[in-house]
């Protein structure tokens, strides 16, 4: 990749790195940002903001659990932060939550091998008694298998439920084992399971700290305590059942809901020179899950986009107006996601949308959703990219979490979708530190995130309403 | 590898692998033991014992701190598996022991960013109040800079200490690096410190389960809380304390000491033809620390070693008794160690030792310490060891904690160094579990010990006392 960039950078049309030499009287006006694109994207090759961003935000915020204090501070800094940096119209836009907050949690075999257990529960887990329910533990090896049983084999009993998630570049094992996170407690519940414990939903296989993350309640079912072990202690459970005698765990967990707090989402703009182009649309999230300071997840996405936005601010103004929003609130149920398009959608300015809310491990993959008029824009977005190893995929883009919904409502977007292979090894585990962000990858996706945003925000084609492919 | 060990088997000599059709008659004698090594160590690589006693003992056990109700199920286990497999005088010699237990454990930056870090308690850490101590943060970066700070900048504050260990295959970084951990709080203490927060002594820099491991107090010093940082929260702590504001950290550990309790070394015997000729004792440790199972340290050298003498058993009587000893109470001060030297030095009867406590990685380099006259014993086993890609080293062979005062005090040894690249990743944290166990990697060890055993335990000539070579 390098030589290549460095073959590029020896065309002259693309020698943006000298700058020329000033002739006496007023400046001359920049080339557009459509032109300076390739030079913007190497530059961007040596990007230091989106690492101070996320090294910041990690360190003197840490974990930011949504519509806790801890949150707030995060709003504070974030807000100071892009105003020291040049944005404009900078802002909080704040919206009311309920808060449900982590208490004590542990789990321990009481027979036939007493031992404990590492666990933690899961977001909208209901609660033991403070000194924990001991029950029976009935295993099933997969989501299925427990869909599957009697209600007698489940009732009163605490309920194992594994699964075989395993790495994939395209982050694809969430949706198809996230179920056992997100819909098994449910059905354990129905069934009258007295508390269940699924094998985290993660790919990492050798480390002692389990995934937490939202699970769901059917209408009418209430929740029961719900948790996830780590992977190693699922092995070391199943290696416990398959010996064939009776287990008997002992499960604490007592997280409670501290009722209605506030949260918002921070908002910042690269005023744009054509109002009636609409707007850039970008962001990724500000809270965490409390266990990390979620360097991955979401600082990562915060530091590209704001890295990214304030190169094409430093460069020149774009055409459209490119508005960066941290959302607040994603983790717990895409709270300041929904608050904003339910917001905004009646202003109908918005015309693309781009998230960035999967690590900071390289982009390989480009998908874009563009009505006809406007595919030219992917198709020079996608020749910037491909130098810094990222293909052309043909999915519709979704955006994600936060954006989803406008995508999904017809706006065009891009998914610039990064390397997921190592994601979910440490996604919403404790495990989600400041060392899991590669610098050398983080620049990669601030350089295609700046070649993105100088195309798109700058583009003179007009950017209309998607049909959306059909599945 | 594999293909020398086939090339040897090629060679007729060595094909031990199809036994010769028998004539009518009284069977013949089977070879001596020391002819056998090659297919004896051959045969080892698709050993399966080692694998199911560790297994065994981390599944059924878990576990297994000293002096506690988990060690004495140990002992049991140990006792149970070891007289099915058939080894002679299978007993337990007990002692009695202070026992120290963890009780709950928390850090928290309380300013200037506010945030929980890692921590685990020292063994032998002293006690905050319930609610926890705090107090200014003073760091330093390693045990020099502690050892040569005023008192005055140490009294009254939560001192920070880091150093800089890094992987190395001969394990040294733990003797270089570890008195961060052995003397550090005893220094800080001595200089009025209220408590002490190390950077683990360990090489992971990625994983947030903090080592744990024994700390000690110079005599006349009262013990202070001393914990153990995760390495990704020593980093993050460094971060916070390099923003040159003032460090506030709330710290709560409240291990105790419950009394006095009964540990034990689990001993069992494969008999030899020639009681004049001296006993060859090998083993490992039974108990572990509290966090985890610990696979690593030591369910492995139980399972190698028992592997191996079983392997020995099997194969024929040898010349000289090979006795297992699993050690209690290693973790908390080698008082099972120290408690079967005193018991049983007198006898004289010991010949050789040989301990397996360094993990389950391969067998990379030999080291012997003999006399004179019985160097040619070590020749052989370093010839046998070459197959499996061991080399021979020049340093004394020292034992390890629990069979090192026989060596000491001039008894023969070997020792079989293991690849300690990996070993202080997982060491004395939760995350010594099972799954860092390579089959592969272990059965190699179990084909060393019985080569090692094969030609050690009958070899013809007498084994004497060394002169300890000086260093």
């Amino acid at each position: 990749m390098k030589k290549l960039l460095i073959a590029a950078a020896a065309i002259p049309g693309l020698a943006f790195a000298t700058p020329p030499i000033m002739p006496p009287g007023p400046p001359p006006s920049p080339p557009p940002l459509s032109e300076m694109a390739p030079g913007l994207r190497d530059a961007a090759l040596s990007d230091d903001l989106a690492w101070n961003l996320i090294e910041g935000l990690t360190t003197e915020v840490g974990p930011r659990l949504a519509g806790t204090e801890a949150e707030a501070r995060a709003r504070q800094w974030a807000v100071a932060r892009l105003r020291e940096l040049g944005f404009a119209n900078v802002r909080v836009e704040d919206f009311p939550m309920q808060v449900w907050v982590r208490g004590a949690e542990t789990a321990e075999i009481v027979a036939p091998f007493p031992q404990k257990l590492a666990v933690t529960a899961l977001g909208r887990s209901g609660a033991t008694p403070e000194a924990g329910l001991a029950a029976e533990v009935v295993g099933f090896r997969d989501l299925a298998a427990l869909a599957a049983a009697p209600d007698a084999a489940v009732r009163g009993r605490i309920v194992y439920v594994g699964h075989a998630m395993m790495p994939t570049q395209d982050g694809s094992g969430y949706g198809h084992f996230g179920p056992v996170r997100f819909a098994g407690p449910g059905i354990a519940a129905r069934k009258g399971a007295a508390a269940i414990v699924i094998r985290s939903a993660g790919t990492d296989r050798d480390r002692r700290n389990p995934h937490t993350g939202m699970t769901s309640w059917p209408e009418g079912v209430a929740a029961i305590p719900a948790g996830a072990l780590s992977n190693p202690d699922a092995d070391q459970l199943e290696r416990i059942l398959a010996r064939g005698q009776p287990v008997r765990m002992r499960l604490a967990l007592t997280p409670r809901w501290i009722g209605e707090r506030m949260s918002g989402n921070v908002v910042a703009e690269v005023p744009g020179t054509d109002p009636s182009a609409g707007v850039v649309l970008i962001g990724g999230h500000l809270d965490s899950w409390d266990l990390s300071p979620g360097a991955l997840d979401n600082a990562a996405g915060v530091g590209i986009t704001v890295a990214a936005a304030k190169r094409i601010m430093d460069a020149g103004r774009p055409r459209r107006t490119i508005r960066v929003v941290l959302f607040g609130a994603e983790e717990v149920g895409v709270i300041g996601g929904a608050a904003y398009f339910e917001r905004h959608r009646g202003a109908g300015d918005v015309v693309f949308v781009s998230e960035s809310d999967f690590g900071a491990d390289r982009i390989w993959r480009m998908d874009a959703s563009f009505d006809d008029a406007a595919r030219p824009i992917a198709d020079r977005v996608a020749a910037l990219l491909g130098p810094l190893g990222v293909t052309r995929g043909t999915a519709p883009a979704g955006a994600g979490a936060d954006l989803g919904a406008w995508a999904r409502d017809g706006v065009a977007a891009i998914s610039l979708r990064q390397d997921g292979l190592r994601y979910f090894d440490f996604h919403h585990t404790p495990e989600d530190t400041l060392d899991k962000v590669d610098p050398a990858q983080l620049r990669q996706n601030v350089a295609a995130w700046t070649a993105m945003l100088a195309v798109v925000a700058d583009a003179p084609e007009p950017i209309g309403r998607v049909e959306r492919p059909r599945p």
